[in-house]
């Protein structure tokens, strides 16, 4: 995937007031690795259950330590509910995460969520003996136009592999992991991820995002400020919005649960500033989580930390980073993503990312 | 007022764990003040606009000092929406409290709410000018089975009194400020407050409680164990069932807004103690704050701070707090509470105590 | 089972002001079936993953039909969102259910929900292809001091044959199905289920429960005025709270899902009744759904139906009608249940009804 | 204002694929009316309470009945809640409106509420005596920088002028009613309207937006594709964010509460395509209503109507036409506005069209 490039490449740093983190994604959130397990296999015909395989998972990991006994504050929302994402109700309740956050594909989510599980159990043994459950987040999009979606071919395994392989550094991007088999305004989409950096005024905080790019009806995307979607047409769109896109964003601040939701919100900005209407069939979801504060499982009652008021600066600051991290993060997924030719031959186009680059600056 | 007896007089003790604060009301709570305001002229038949007038205003304020400059954390919860409570969006978005909370009659909610502003625009002259604007909070009850309620009576003078008297000593209950012409259970309601102190193990933090209540058909009423309503009906109730209940929290626990809604959920528990179903027409709202943390307007950015962890033991002890808090409240409320003859000869009779005392102690 | 009784052997009638359905149970909403797999092996000591399992799974079918293809109006309300329940933020977007809705354990609920999938697909082969994907509703209780929950012992063919025993007749319950190994106050509790049918000016339509409960400290335990916690402790309670109750209602009047969410809210009264203060560690979530409209998957735009209106008397007919049928689950789920030896020898002793009742009647 | 243009002007049709009906503007729905009261008063320097006055209130009456006794399906949605909206709980729970909408300036909330009460109770006189209350919904926006907004300065006359001239007509638009002293982008902002009307295969229903634009960096403009806030700043922008904007959606099409609540959802990529990224003291909220669907105060209880199928096309036609409309309607408010003149000598400068329509048209 390494040959292709990242949205900057298309000359539009002009549209965005925020310098990313050196890595431009979100492992610039000290702590935050990414995993990805790729699920490849099988050509032609589908044969429900058999293949081919063009899906994965993408695990998002908040610190390396262990996230059960030290949970981080988080907050879920939804734009669109038409989708499955899963362990939402305990986040809205305790404000918390304590698993890593996995992606996969709509009809595996159980299955991986199952195998979250597993890996808790493996790090936390008295988990439902002595202590109490785990709460897997998992997040998913239909990649069912090039993949035997019915087969659930994300086995624990791959799980566990992508949290095993999970890094700080790089996050490889477009077809990959669980953006194997998505699709974005009928281009091929996937995994983008982009980073902001807050001016020190508001605090100099670093906010991450990971997309999972799989929206878009062809003629509603836009770049920077061409309508692209207009102009320019993928040869083979899926025949129908089935989509959905799961937003994970990751900062430094100190924000507590109800904070975190804020930012939520300002992610449907992001997708919006490149075209997305939120169809009725797209489950859009946004998790959101801060990496400073950890909740020990076994704290005393009265802990002293460091907290964020709204009025201050810092809230300021990370809203429009929200908007913009989440912008580019969604154009690297459609800039990055190869053509991918799935089941019953299906193919799903790679963005001509030259020709776009070419007519943006010239035309 | 003061010749009315507590709850406590009838010999329901047994059905409360924790101990109450030394005045056993909200202003247990240190710093809570709490003001009444009582609006009661004419007799006889109603003419709508001009009285008779049994209606009021409670407000309650979370420390003395200036809210706008140092707010509260707070939360609310809506368990039926059929109400009027304004202020409420704010409260979710930011988890805190600006104003004093009023508590009026339905269709006097907009002059109270506009009363506080006045309030608030004193002592704080520079709003809506160089700084924000003001969020009043102000819910509301239904009286108008015996007050004129179309008279809107209460006035901003009547606030402005109610602000200016309020205080951290005992609180009256009964038919007095908002309680002054509402019907709980078919009987005379009103105001009512409880407290509760957590055992030291559980931090020793004090939860009170104060209610305006307004709802409960009267085959419904139970007291502890007894089903009191099937035994014993009030003279004239309502016509129908037009109620609605408003249950304020206050706690000096340093809690976070989604830790005070959490609170607020567990007062429905209480309610339902005293038998409540939740009728189509009652708007049951609650609103909770908690007095320890202070949100300076002009903080810097980083506030160090105390926060609980929810694992941790001060949210168990907190949450049968609200619920015995709760129910001791709405039984207050119906103890206090004089017979009251309102509009066009409308009598709301008081709970006949002694009687209701020697059947639970005896019978 | 059947040796044990029913609530109703308590004497308790006259807490209740509407007639139960013929079953006094969820199947007396017509069409609606109730069926269980008990998963229970292995004695002693607990090998982690290896039994002893006291556990399984209750799927509630709203129709004999495909529910893929005629999904039924639904709604779904968190009151304590420590829990592990899925398929609630499609529900809340579409206000609809399209598959049985299963209960089992808290580390269960990603393979249950697997296998509900498992069977969408056999009878909707189209699902991911040429349609949509599939929105499982799963709900749990952590019944890990009896069971062991981590070796997840619900497999897809428990959820299979569950579906396939389902049935519109008498409901089994107590120790059985999801209800296997949970404790309710201290006591065994498990399945329970109950029904309504409102007055003829309310439409005379009939309201259904089903419960699995798992919450409640002993203390607490209150059946009809009596406070049964305070005068009889189980011998051998859980070690703490890690309790959950999931709630699910029926009903066949035309409801939409707003309506329905109305219903949801008051199922925490009912639970209220039976003692329950919603703790921190108890997941408590409802889910209703109205059996009478469908929502046709290819239905053209516009569809004629009878809707109802919330002002008239259906709305405050089922109010009570929900409170009432859940209290009664509650302590049917009580009643039934056998004592249970489980896991590590842990003991989870029956309710002594017979001692009871006779308190109750005489004392 | 009548000189000002509109934003077709700008020669922005190639953004939008659905066309407006007939006036494009709100009063599309047949039915709908729209009505404003300007309050515009003194110069100069600010005298707290005394003026100047830049303010005004606009009421949209989404029939022209009795809309107590005639209810509409109705729906609200919080984008950010730092806002005084109100009447929003019990839309929320019953899912319907029973006043016309206003809007106006954040601290006149209440007494517009007040007097929508007053219009109530005029032509509903047994509101609060033989049957219920009434609940009012205002919207609102700051419009401080310019107007003496300590001054309360819109009365019950301006809303009950407002509601008499209330017109299915021509919508005026920019720096009038609610609009006239708000800033949008740092320019003058004001009232915008705009409408959609949905394929002949979706249903052919008509979506009518309106909205009240306060909100916006100068230097977060967008104009279609082209970046207008980064080439083109206003002279003399507020000195801080303490934005709004109010959207108010009508429709023709029959949907129910939840599924105008997805509506509302859209309203925010409309938004955002102007550029917002939903700052911090923004409040943002939206409010959809549909005209067809009555609810009856006394109608029997079963109701036979038609409702719309979300997966059928009514609602996949509706989408899209909410962002169109909103995008428009926020544009319009920028064309319409006029330079104003407001409290101190703040100047907020009109938008300049004719040159941005030339370099939209030419550079």
């Amino acid at each position: 995937m390494s040959a292709r490039p990242r949205a900057r490449i298309l000359g539009l740093d002009y549209l965005w007031q925020l310098p990313p983190g050196p890595l431009n994604a979100i492992t610039d959130v000290a702590g935050v690795r990414v995993g990805h397990a790729t699920v490849w296999f099988g050509e032609g015909v589908l044969r429900a259950g058999q293949g081919p395989a063009r899906t994965g998972v993408t695990v998002i990991l908040p610190h390396a330590g262990n996230l059960f006994t030290e949970k981080v504050p988080a907050a879920v929302h939804t734009i669109n509910g038409y989708g499955k994402a899963c362990g939402f109700e305990q986040v809205r309740e305790l404000g918390e995460i304590e698993t890593p956050i996995a992606l996969t594909n709509t009809l595996n989510v159980w299955r991986v969520a199952d195998a979250l599980v597993d890996h808790a159990l493996r790090t936390n043994p008295a988990i439902g003996i002595t202590t109490g459950t785990v709460n897997p987040v998992v997040g998913e999009c239909n990649d069912g136009d090039l993949n035997d979606i019915q087969g659930r071919h994300v086995a624990a395994a791959h799980v566990q592999h992508a949290l095993e392989t999970a890094s700080s550094g790089v996050v490889a991007e477009g077809a990959v992991g669980a953006g194997t088999g998505t699709s974005c305004y009928g281009w091929k989409g996937g995994i983008g991820s982009a980073s902001r950096v807050t001016p020190a005024a508001n605090g100099g905080f670093t906010l991450g995002a990971l997309v999972q790019t799989n929206f878009g009806r062809p003629e509603e995307l836009r770049i920077g400020g061409a309508w692209v979607g207009q102009r320019l047409r993928p040869p083979a769109p899926p025949p129908s919005e089935r989509g959905s896109v799961m937003v994970v964003l990751a900062t430094d601040a100190p924000l507590e649960a109800r904070q975190l939701h804020r930012l939520c919100v300002r992610a449907g900005a992001g997708l919006a500033r490149t075209g997305a209407t939120i169809g009725h069939g797209s489950g859009d979801f946004v998790i959101a989580f801060a990496t400073t504060r950890r909740n020990q499982r076994d704290a005393s009652s009265l802990v002293t930390t460091q907290v964020v008021t709204d009025e201050a600066a810092v809230m300021a600051g990370l809203f429009p980073a929200v908007v913009e991290a989440v912008e580019e993060a969604v154009l690297n997924s459609l800039c990055a993503a190869e053509t991918v030719v799935g089941r019953d031959g299906h193919v799903r186009y790679a963005l001509p990312v030259a020709a776009i680059t070419s007519w943006l600056a010239g035309d």
